[in-house]
């Protein structure tokens, strides 16, 4: 991804692996500054999955794909480690298929760092496939909608919902982007539009009760990523995702899911079968250090909803399109 | 409303007169802390209205009405009075009618106190009736979910949306709300969460985003207010109002919307007719002093949307609730 640091524009990744260390954005230091930080031991790196320094179900599936790595160089009990690992956040699905991932290559005894990189850059390559097959629902003149950050912060690098974005852009088409701000986080304002910003793509940020007020006058295409996607098609993505489904549908406007197969969990049979992580309600009575709800006021704060198959038009993922009655095509 | 001050409760209204002086809650500082001003002066008054030291088209009216009842007492040109206190903020119709109100009473004759209290009380008045009819719709048990603040502070006392729940409370139903938060003002969580914790209903401040994800685990019932409604039902409400109520259809949730029949504007056939305040983007790309969108994003921050008439389930006025399709009955 194009990432401006201290003036000069870079291209760099999510997360990489670089003398001994992993490497990462600092993403909750973004839009205002590009912070680099670096962990060479794997709690460390499970402790910034947790606490957000990354995000992203992909990026953090590569995260723990290193965290793993570091695990090995360091002679760490790998099965101890994949425990720590997994612990981290307890939604995606692409954490725990990372850990198997790796644990399997380190059984089979493959290099740690090839094997970690080897995983991050498969995730970069289903990405620029992504990118490529949504690139053509994307037409001269649309209006796009997002929300929260299925970019290349989120995926290493290209993104997910962002790839067919960056694909088309790139292709010359000229497109506009409504980046839903994605409370309580507000990774959309944050990330999404921190990186259309980098790639200059046309955009605007909107508070996410504002989707129906803009469905309502016209936007012709909804991407979005996904955290886990159930074998029928339901598929979990940050809480707000469902609200703008419902609206697409009233409206007639179609609905992708960007996501690599990695992403389809066919061990839970329907959206039923998710758990929903219940985050910290300070995410959304503070701004920092200050509260802004009254005292007293408790707040609920779901980190993700559950939007049903029905509501979804396709699945852009690195085999294609896939409308839902199709997952089953690409079943591992 | 009720308001712990000190540590003590107080039964006070967002506007009143005493000893010579229009008071009123500094809504500015909520949740914070309640603080209590006082003005003697109309332009003072004035200048609270534009400063939204009070706020919320009903209150604004009659802090309005006190403004001119102390340019009355202090013997001040009228006409420039009444001309000063329209200025305070450009849209708010109740403004302008509380100011023509008074004009009207004073060129009558009537102790300007006397004609101000008298404003004050026939809002609160209507909103008493309007907690009286809503309430019937809300049974023990029951989730409710509501949006913004259409309470006590935004209409001197008891509220429009908050009425059939203060008043149900009252009658002991125990029930649970669901306070949308409300982007990018957060009038949802500064406001009527106080509001519901003062007055000790249960409740909790969810993420606009977060309303699909409750409304399918079972919410009975949405009561709204509304900006200005159209002569055919369609409404404008906060920005984010819309997007509630086609959730609301899609899972058949019964969806009302609780005003004054002050609020129906019947030179106004359809909401096509509803002019859509769209106010500074820094609302949504700052907080306080500090920038928290990418430099170089732009944001959109429509203040209102409009809700066609077939998504709402019932008007609750002060004369009984009506279907979309019996507001020409109270047609003045």
């Amino acid at each position: 991804m194009r990432a401006r640091i201290d003036g000069i524009v870079h291209d760099i990744k999510a997360v990489w692996f670089e003398n001994g260390k992993v490497m990462m954005i600092d993403q909750r230091e973004l839009p205002a500054k590009v912070v680099l930080v670096g962990f060479d031991d794997y709690l460390d790196v499970a402790e910034a999955i947790r606490n957000m320094t990354t995000r992203g179900a992909p990026s953090i599936g590569a995260t723990a794909a290193y965290a793993m790595c570091l695990a090995a160089l360091k002679g760490c009990d790998i099965q101890k480690a994949a425990k720590d690992v997994k612990a981290a956040r307890p939604t995606a699905n692409d954490l725990f298929y990372a850990v198997d991932y790796m644990c399997d290559r380190l059984s089979k005894g493959e290099d740690p760092v090839k094997a970690a990189d080897g995983y991050a850059q498969m995730m970069i390559d289903k990405c620029t496939l992504i990118g490529e097959y949504g690139s053509a629902l994307i037409k001269d003149g649309m209006k796009v909608m997002t929300h929260c950050n299925a970019g290349a912060l989120a995926t290493v690098d290209v993104g997910t919902a962002l790839a067919p974005m960056r694909k088309a852009w790139a292709q010359g088409k000229r497109f506009f982007v409504y980046a839903s701000e994605t409370r309580p986080r507000l990774q959309g304002m944050q990330l999404t539009a921190w990186e259309l910003n980098q790639e200059g793509i046309d955009h605007a940020i909107i508070p996410d009760g504002a989707s129906a007020y803009y469905m309502s006058k016209g936007v012709d295409l909804i991407i979005t990523g996904a955290d886990r996607i159930a074998a029928n098609g339901d598929f979990a993505n940050k809480i707000g995702t469902f609200d703008k489904a419902i609206v697409a549908k009233h409206f007639g406007i179609p609905f992708y899911v960007a996501a690599p197969i990695s992403t389809f969990d066919f061990s839970t049979a329907t959206g039923e079968g998710i758990v929903i992580e219940q985050r910290a309600e300070e995410e959304v009575t503070m701004i920092g250090d200050r509260r802004i709800a009254p005292v007293g006021s408790k707040a609920l704060n779901p980190a993700f909803d559950v939007t049903p198959a029905e509501l979804v038009t396709g699945f852009i993922t690195e085999k294609g399109i896939l409308k839902p009655d199709e997952i089953s095509k690409v079943r591992r």
